[in-house]
């Protein structure tokens, strides 16, 4: 690597949202910053790539200037193409955020924001996912300038094949952050449930809703971690298996 | 539990895949059988659900015999609004299968298939996701009988929360299967690209095209073991928290 790092950014609210430009912003002063995000906000997406469809990627401009790539995709889409077809070279990090609300606990699976740091360690690139612990008034300067300070420590430290990091930062000034956590996935579960509702047709449509139901979920997690005040950083891996489980399956006499 | 399990089957090739009618027929000797799949094919939505538009549910019939529910979603979703607001009670496994082309590697990150199993273990339900090792003339034979014995096993044994399996099955007679390998998650890559074509109105479109290249992949992993002829099970989990990381993070001072 030079002494420009290549920082590709994405997200999952779109590439206009207002988290992605102040993180853009601020990466700028780290290094050679682009954009490939979605060209609208895909919350809920999880790991989904695009397949059975064509993509198209478009140019978006800001006041004539070339701001990124909009791509009618997911953020793994975004990471795919920036990576194999759009950028000359192969980004020496991938951020992906900052995300309008938490991504903690169980939405590992359900988050568009986490899959698109996942996706940069499936390619081999250091990666992480930022998001902002509220969905109001977002302040997202510390977490920009966090994100940073996270950058220079990536490029300056080995990551193992396929580990990458999911950060949270609350929504308030620097001066009110606590401090720095490093915690596991949460345990949080939800109470979910579908509104049944009726369309101006007439008929049935579902719309998936849900409340939070708090378990134990202390300093060491990121949702504690992060509801108390600290910036949350969580390892996690492209490896799903449960090696301890592999002992025990064996013994079932399949 | 009583005596009749209920069995909840899910897919992402879509309802009207042979692959899930012919574990559905099989699934009936073991329990009673209740299918929540998406109305069309899904491959590679990974674990997206739906929250931005409203899902649409449709009973499906089969000469007028009450065959399954249709959702416009993915995988997850079928899970979740068949747990939340289809059936009578909670299910005491989800199977998510017979998918066509094996679900091995880093594919369990785009795979429906994989998700639809790992929403089940999500909600605390035993889960597993079931894959035919080939994408030409299946025959989904063994592997829907290999799917009920399992079934009977998992039913047995308690399955620790968060863990669920992916099952791959060589597509050959019974006869010619060479055993039964607990594995892990593979490591093979692929060479990615983009196929970059013009459409009927000289617009550019992009489709995401590759190959594998193999690594070590021996029989401890998912798809050394389905190639080499075994059926191969995979132990997998919802936590995906580096814990051996925790601890060097720690000692970046951040």
């Amino acid at each position: 690597m030079n002494n420009t790092p290549l920082i590709l950014i994405t997200n999952d609210d779109g590439i206009n949202a207002t988290g992605l430009s102040k993180l853009y912003k601020e990466m700028e002063e780290t290094g050679e910053v682009s954009i490939v995000a979605p060209s609208v906000e895909c919350s809920g997406v999880g790991h989904g790539i695009t397949i059975l469809d064509p993509l198209r990627i478009n140019k978006i401009y800001n006041n004539s200037t070339f701001y990124g790539y909009a791509v009618n995709g997911t953020p793994a889409d975004c990471v795919k193409t920036a990576v194999f077809s759009l950028l000359e070279k192969k980004p020496d990090i991938v951020i992906s955020g900052i995300n309008l609300g938490p991504n903690t606990g169980i939405n590992m699976f359900y988050s568009g924001t986490v899959s698109g740091a996942a996706e940069g360690a499936i390619l081999g690139i250091p990666s992480f996912a930022i998001s902002l612990a509220t969905f109001k008034d977002p302040d997202y300067t510390y977490a920009a300038k966090f994100a940073r300070e996270f950058t220079e420590k990536i490029l300056k430290n080995e990551i193992p094949q396929g580990v990458f990091f999911n950060l949270n930062i609350p929504s308030c000034p620097e001066s009110q952050i606590k401090g720095i956590k490093v915690t596991s996935q949460g345990r949080a579960v939800y109470k979910e449930k579908y509104d049944k509702r009726l369309d101006p047709f007439g008929r049935n449509y579902y719309w998936l809703t849900g409340s939070k139901i708090r378990q134990k979920n202390d300093l060491t997690m990121d949702e504690g971690a992060v509801q108390a005040g600290y910036v949350s950083i969580t390892p996690l891996q492209t490896d799903l298996t449960n090696y301890a489980f592999i002992k025990e399956l064996k013994e079932w006499d399949i």
